[in-house]
């Protein structure tokens, strides 16, 4: 059997106890080392699984997954993966080679970025399309995500920008020019945004505010995301109000009807 | 402090460690018994925690959250929630209550149908909305949820339905009437949809094919949700295929351009 175990956001303690219970009587174990980070590194890991990791990157994950499902027809086998196995990434080539290897797979859920930004108080119900954001280079300046964030906000909801690590929300000159996304009137300088780094860790830290704002935040060590809300609940905005950005921030939002916010 | 822990999707075993050393050892633990249900009962939580859990249904949290919060701030106490706190029903009245009386609160994640549906293959990052279909009566009968289903395809996304305690995917018929839906050009018979039934657990069940042919399945047990496609990347495409409704079922997609797929 090859198991997909989810390891939770956090530290080594957000695996499950089923996750954790297979981790240990498992053959070989992997850690799916390319997509996300946890804020303890795979030593802890070890030491709080006993057993040995072997780390897989995108390389050998793409290249050598003969390896990785060596023998697992007929003991088992477990990939560990931060988050949720089937979360911002999925694994869905390696589940593929699984079964036309006639192998056997099973899913260990755990919490992932896209259902635990939920804690900043906005409802998942209204999320639209989840967005990556990538680092932007001098030839390479990929505007496609400005479109998704237009679609969503255009119907009311709100997006989930998915940060690459390294990247912190408060350098936004570097993933995007803002002037020119008010220009595409996807957003301004005063559209309220939530800046979230580390959520599930211990030390997360979730600010709420306009994105002039929170263009002054620091939140630390990665990993962060970066919500552009839609059409804001009353509920959704009591709830921010637990975050602010500045002491004053949210304080402008204007009541546009009897049920919704809008900045 | 409060906690709120997940307990995830399945049964005892899917809390995390770090949830349950908490359980172990808060003066009151909560048990959320309103939103989802897992596929094991109070007693045998009470058993696997060695705790006892007080149930608490809606009119309990609405009306006597005091009871809840008495003592949260000089003691811990533990609100247990099937699948994430903040995952399809929120709790940000709790928490604002909580926050208002000077107690402290932390969020304990976990898997919830949210992400976890991302295990049939379609890919989180296009979902758009989620939609709750509720029981339909004599005198009731809301259709907001097909503009949003239209919403979503329109954008080429996908959308989850949530599917209340007891709703069954094989029983269409009490739920929506289809011929309407596709008068209203959200969907037909022929649509591509994924009925999904106990998410998380053993004995899970995902079937994939046109809305005709998931109306002949049966799923077995609640909890059932539904997944009404938008475009299709070929990937899902082969992923979805591992879980045909029937064995002809998926057979007729039709390559539309180089990268979707379409129904």
């Amino acid at each position: 059997m090859l198991y997909f175990i989810g390891l939770g956001l956090g530290d080594a303690k957000d695996i499950t106890v089923k996750g954790l219970e297979i981790v240990k009587q498992c053959s070989r174990v992997y850690l799916e080392a390319y997509t996300s980070i946890l804020t303890v590194g795979k030593d802890a890991l070890e030491e709080y699984y006993g057993r040995e990791l072997i780390l897989a990157d995108r390389d050998m994950v793409e290249q050598e997954a003969d390896e990785i499902l060596k023998g697992a027809d007929v003991s088992d086998v477990a990939f560990l993966v931060v988050g949720d196995p089937f979360g911002a990434t999925t694994h869905s080539d390696l589940v593929l080679r699984a079964v036309n290897a006639g192998i056997q797979y099973r899913v260990i859920h755990n919490a992932s970025i896209m259902n635990a930004v939920g804690c900043c108080g906005l409802q998942l119900y209204n999320f639209g399309e989840t967005v990556s954001i990538v680092f932007w280079t001098d030839t390479w300046r990929p505007e496609s995500f400005y479109d998704k964030i237009k679609k969503n906000r255009d119907l009311g909801m709100h997006t989930l920008c998915l940060l690459g690590e390294g990247r912190k929300i408060y350098e936004p000159p570097r993933f995007m020019t803002v002037s020119q996304a008010a220009e595409h009137g996807e957003m301004t300088w005063e559209t309220i945004c939530v800046g979230l780094a580390r959520v599930g860790a211990e030390d997360q830290v979730i600010r709420a505010g306009t994105l002039r704002q929170l263009a002054s935040c620091d939140l630390g060590s990665p990993l962060h995301s970066m919500i552009v809300t839609g059409h804001l609940h009353p509920l959704e905005v009591d709830m921010l109000r637990l975050s602010v950005a500045t002491p004053d921030a949210l304080q402008d939002l204007r009541m546009t009807d009897s049920s919704t916010y809008t900045s």
